[in-house]
């Protein structure tokens, strides 16, 4: 059975985020200055073959610990749908 | 009024994703064989001051079109979430 997961990877809200600051000031510079705190991060989406939604789970959380996040400046969290065959 | 907007920046379908392809690779290396087709975009969170939701909405989409996104290689999509004061 797949599954298609859709993973957000974002920076720490304790940690700097210098690409986000550099948009805001642009966003002002732009005339959109009622735009405010851009934090930027990944956004991801897999397919993943696995028998169950359980164990589906467990391969993308894998997938992130291992690969995807660097979870000592970043935080992710991530959603499952099964495809229709 | 203060709303916060959830947006999500992907290559076009169209359009190669060679870090997405790296990471598909990788995670073979890595014994994570059952994960497929990755694709790689941006996720971006940020707070958007307006009177209603009709001016969020159209502001945000401004701030996609003119900086966020690069509509030739990307597209976008977003939600928008008021701000409890």
């Amino acid at each position: 059975m797949k599954f298609t997961a859709s993973i957000n990877v974002m920076p720490l809200k304790e940690i700097l985020d210098p690409q986000g600051k550099a948009v805001t000031r642009s966003m002002e510079n732009l005339g959109l200055s009622e735009i405010l705190e851009v934090r930027i991060g990944k956004h991801i989406t897999l397919t993943v073959d696995a028998p169950d939604e359980e164990s589906a789970r467990k391969k993308v959380d894998e997938a992130c610990k291992k690969l995807l996040a660097n979870l000592i400046m970043e935080s992710y969290e991530f959603e499952l749908e099964a495809q229709l065959s």
